[in-house]
């Protein structure tokens, strides 16, 4: 870790945009406001705004620049764990150690929430000047998000709940999931940073093996850990016949796998300049146990 | 009506659009894309498509230019349409004569299908060129629809079903569940077509005043007409104790106000050029049976 990008910092500074920028709770309507700030200032990593962060470090950026971007890919995510918990999806009540939000303000508040994050999110990267700054980030979030990208991850995932699937479609699946916000994640903070179009799709690229990494640690850590460790179900993947590495492969395969695409993304890092951060995110999001 | 908007062309031309930038059924997930399709391609007014075109029209712009932005905002529309229908908030089971899309589709289907809309809609502005409109486009859509905007109002509209409100109440549910939307359609027409501020302030607010009015409308046909007619459920709005005008002030004084607002937003056209269509369009709203 080096320049203003600590080990601990990037979640203080995350959660002071995040908070910066939500609606306050007592802003009509109260409920709505409360669920959109339980969602994203709960307990949790803050790990894809940390990657906008170093991204943005990473190519000799001011990263107090990246700090509402960073504010808005953490509100897509609380968008896509918020609809992903819904008793229709994957009927989660534990998140982050905490009762999921249709646990703890209802099923309709929780799905309006999710879409007012979803909003306040491309307002807040569409602010960013100048307007062709604002309008790349704004298609990187896009793409990133919609029917080819998360919610397509999530449609498939849920789709193909117990039945038998192959390689090609649980990495299809991941790539969407996982992979894609997280990859925007570090383009968006390369973009901010006025980096050149093959640094964003390096960094771009980095994102995408790190979120896989991330999510194959991620489907391990299901099937290997106590509900207490994870602050979250642990077991469910089988349960539900959810289509994971570890399911495939068998968990030292799947282990395997995680230390190639770690490795290969630290190899793309290699022609980037200020990577001291990212490498230490890296090695976060695949060398973990919650 | 004039130029090349028609009372019927407005239908044809946003869903070519539609049909052009929606995902085909073919590509994965397919339910997903077939569900997006479905709900913004079913039977419908295409209201908001058409104040798009209208406005852009009245401020002397060639009308193809606002062909995507149209059905962007359909894409809107139809994705609070489809949250809105979920169990979880106004349990409809029918829409636009046909079933809701979590009736065809399922409900996880159906809550992933309407984020995927509105990551679309947001998608399709971001494209418009230059980028300074493109950015224009997607915050007048970000403000009409998030935590102060459409999801504002759905929110407050489910948070006070059976309980006593206020006129203040209604109207500001009604403004945000309704309003916002059409009002940012009118804005973005003359966006496009590149109209000057003030005229851009007066497009929004006639669409403020004709949302409105439609909204008064849409609850009193609640209240006189058959589900055939409408196709969706009718009755339904006092079944549940929702705050509507019909309920707080009775029939005839809530077909005065819908007058009132007309007359409102007709006056605000005199200050703008070729206003045929939108006038059209006003009565459409207003004066109609389903």
């Amino acid at each position: 870790m080096q320049g203003e990008l600590g080990q601990k910092s990037h979640r203080a500074v995350s959660d002071a945009a995040l908070d910066r920028l939500l609606p306050p709770e007592t802003q009509l309507p109260s409920e709505l406001h409360a669920a959109m700030r339980y969602a994203c200032l709960s307990p949790g990593k803050r790990l894809r705004p940390a990657f906008v962060l170093g991204s943005c470090e990473a190519v000799g950026c001011d990263v107090s620049r990246a700090h509402d971007a960073a504010a808005a890919v953490e509100m897509v995510h609380c968008f896509s764990l918020i609809h992903d918990d819904l008793p229709a999806l994957d009927d989660d009540d534990l998140r982050r150690g905490i009762p999921t939000v249709h646990k703890a303000f209802g099923e309709a508040v929780a799905i309006l929430a999710g879409d007012a994050l979803f909003a306040l999110a491309f307002e807040t990267v569409a602010r960013y000047e100048p307007a062709t700054l604002a309008r790349d980030l704004v298609l990187e979030l896009t793409r990133a998000t919609g029917s080819e990208g998360l919610v397509a991850g999530e449609a498939l995932d849920i789709l193909v709940e117990g039945r038998p699937v192959d390689l090609d479609t649980v990495r299809w699946i991941h790539e969407r999931k996982t992979g894609a916000l997280i990859a925007a994640s570090c383009a968006m903070g390369g973009l901010i940073g006025n980096a050149s179009p093959p640094t964003v799709d390096a960094l771009r690229s980095f994102g995408m093996a790190i979120g896989l990494a991330f999510q194959v640690q991620d489907d391990i850590l299901n099937e290997t850990s106590t509900p207490e460790q994870l602050g979250k179900a642990a077991g469910s993947d089988r349960a539900r016949g959810k289509a994971t590495y570890p399911g495939l492969f068998g968990l030292e395969r799947a282990r395997d796998f995680a230390t190639e695409l770690h490795q290969r993304a630290l190899a793309i890092l290699d022609e980037i300049g200020h990577c001291a951060s990212l490498r230490g995110l890296a090695r976060e999001s695949v060398v973990r146990s919650a």
